[in-house]
């Protein structure tokens, strides 16, 4: 029986601000990418995030970002190396403080929004995240892109690096997403979706936009949840993959590694 | 022979903004506060002051303060216990993931400006302090004003409580610092301030404000170092402190810890 | 025929978070308070409901807080009267560059959040905000609760102050608001604060929390559209005060002075 | 006899922190770049500023740009042009309105920073940066380089462009700037960068790195005041005009326009 995991953002209000239905989001995924207060979470957020997914058994990850919070760090920055590196650093070892704090622990990295495209390609970024991850905590899995720079970096780092899809978003033939600017970039359609993800996860391939089918490697798929849409989509995907007869588990920390909470 | 401890508020830059000579109080001083990015500090100055720390051999502590930027955190907030609570612990953890992405560790907590004088009195926030440190790292300990609501605190919660002067403010004949608001209560000649601290590390005792002398328990001696004349001041006092042959070292972490870097 | 002003808070979202449905509510109220970007609100976002409020014939109002996103601006903060007009001069000319931008102006101010409170029986803070004002643009008008020490200071600075009731709120028999942590401080009965709110426009009058009739003066009624419910309060009471003959319009700028939009 | 203007960049402190020394370069310049929130300058720091410069006869110039603390406005940051019209507006404003609380206006824009270096090349925020200037006060001048994308788009949209040249830069063959990462492309010697800026205000030439003459249109020179060395430059740069007769005056404000101060 083959496994995968389910992996949502989370944790990502601030303030006043809310963002995503996070207590429903707990009871569908297996790991949560929790925001770590560049481009969004405050430490209050963060903390209560954290709560809801040690006690729902949900694995917890770094969604380490640009420090952009006007634009959800979804928008390019050039920041230098020895910042990054730094920024990093100091995200992720914000979020295993207040993991500790709750008795539990961080697992993973996933990059968020342009700082996540950027190193698909940049290979000097990369890098640099591989960099930080490694210096604070080498037990930490890198979720990305199969293919991507960071996965490269984390590798030959001797990271463990994790490969995702993406539920509700189409792809080209070469096995890349398709820009959010073209037509029938995002599906809506959470049937369809979930149909992909059981035909991913059985036979890791997927049909793309020109109708080929294409090869996708991937150990979790990626759901979204700042919408009541959004989260139905999710919940429609668990159950196809439930049916299927496929296990949804949070995927392995690193070999001889195991988690303390 | 006596032993007393020296510690001075480092890493209080901001990106484009410097404050103070670092490398030369790291040269002075036994243990350093480092601002954690709540009132100054970017992860970038957070991390070359870690780093100058450790090079130093000189003792890491958090430097926690209120989320102020544009107020330097010395602006008084009516934060709530869940707010203060997360707020704490968030800084904690940014500067202990640094500290051990160096290889070294934070050693203690040091509150910062309003904060540090907020809990003095303030028994509700003082309690929030120690509980978020008791979460995060039960082997921290708190450094403060004798006879402060915070080391009342940390005392009951099993922390170890450090008490420490100020060696350029004048004391009321009740032992409180004189408020920077009256006339003589910053003390600006280095040959009285040095005078001051060695009848202090060496007998206990302080001259008040209105020239009764006065008991004053310090493990610790905060000096200042943003600006030249506190650097010379700083250096002052360690070589009066050195030739009364007062050993000058970093206050021992809690019984049974070690010092791991 | 008696006239009344409805007032609401808008363009209170951030970046990637909105709060409140702004479209709705600028179909209901005759003046909105726009958020200046301290405890709230873009440039992007607030220039949208300045554009919005614009079409809608909605005067313009500006809602200048602390300095704090983190605390949506409602966490008092010990500011100096330096800062504190400063920060009302910055906010209400980024507001107006805006509405200046939008061929519209800005008609009058109101404080936000903890800065409101405050300034209800803070003389010093109070002061400073009107100072501010007057300073930046001596026509605006200041709209606060009848008897606090900021209208106190508008009047005695010549500038226009403007009197508001809040819909859903509880009074006091002396007049003043229920204190949020009181049972029974915030109603949540349309028909009831509909009621309520055609009392007070006929007759100047509530009943307090203890059943005994008030004499409340104003010449506004805050209404919230912080939520769908909400919103729907809103309408009932506009409904509400039309089918009482009472007209609704914006409070008019000080005497002498027009609306060049 | 020829006339120059010089500028400087101002007001760059930011709460606690400070940066050049403002009042040596207000007795200095005659046109201050002032900082607006962005990068640099919290409220009560422009305040002052604007105070500075008004006392001294100094010409105000809103110095805009990306929303970037941590990174001084210095990193290239890829937002929409929605965001860049209503960033730039909201400085712009928040400029005008503490100008106007102190009886004084602002003159001209310059960008700071990467928005400055991205908008010589960048149509689409060249355009972005004039739309927003246009629409909040059209009698602005825009200050920035010969031949960049910002003043063509200034120009095309009817406004009044100024060109600048930068007092300790080395210039190519073609007249633009060494990259700063070139040896040679900082000057440090204020004799020479005083004789090459007379050379530019009497002849409109400089030596280019190679050696050659080229021919550079300025109506201002840039210099700069955030060390002591620089003031001292500056100092000089004033000094060999003077001595050299060119008068020393801020560029006027478009054709029909009067500066009301």
């Amino acid at each position: 029986m083959s496994t995968i995991d389910l992996n949502s953002d989370l944790g990502e209000g601030f303030g006043r601000w809310t963002l995503g239905d996070d207590a429903a989001m707990l009871g569908i995924v297996t790991s949560a990418n929790i925001a770590c207060g560049f481009h969004a979470g405050d430490p209050l957020v963060i903390r209560e995030t954290v709560l809801g997914a040690r006690d729902a058994g949900v694995y917890i990850g770094a969604h380490v970002g640009y420090r952009d919070l006007a634009g959800f760090g979804r928008r390019n920055m050039d920041v230098s190396s020895a910042e990054l590196v730094a920024d990093v650093i100091y995200q992720v070892g914000a979020l295993q403080g207040i993991a500790r704090a709750a008795g539990t622990t961080v697992t993973y990295v996933k990059p968020h929004g342009a700082l996540y495209n950027t190193i698909v390609h940049d290979a000097r970024q990369a890098l640099d995240v591989v960099t930080a991850i490694r210096e604070i905590d080498p037990t930490l899995a890198v979720l990305g892109l199969p293919g991507s720079e960071v996965l490269r970096a984390a590798d030959a780092a001797g990271l463990r690096s994790v490969t995702e899809a993406f539920a509700d978003r189409a792809y080209t033939p070469e096995g890349t997403l398709v820009s959010r600017r073209e037509p029938g970039s995002v599906l809506h359609d959470a049937e369809q979706v979930a149909a992909r993800m059981v035909q991913l996860a059985t036979e890791g391939t997927l049909t793309a936009i020109d109708g080929s089918t294409i090869r996708v490697s991937a150990e979790s798929i990626c759901v979204h949840g700042d919408s009541p849409g959004a989260t139905e989509m999710a919940a429609h995907v668990r159950r196809a993959l439930t049916a299927a007869s496929i296990d949804i588990a949070a995927f392995a920390p690193r070999a001889g590694e195991t988690r303390t909470s």
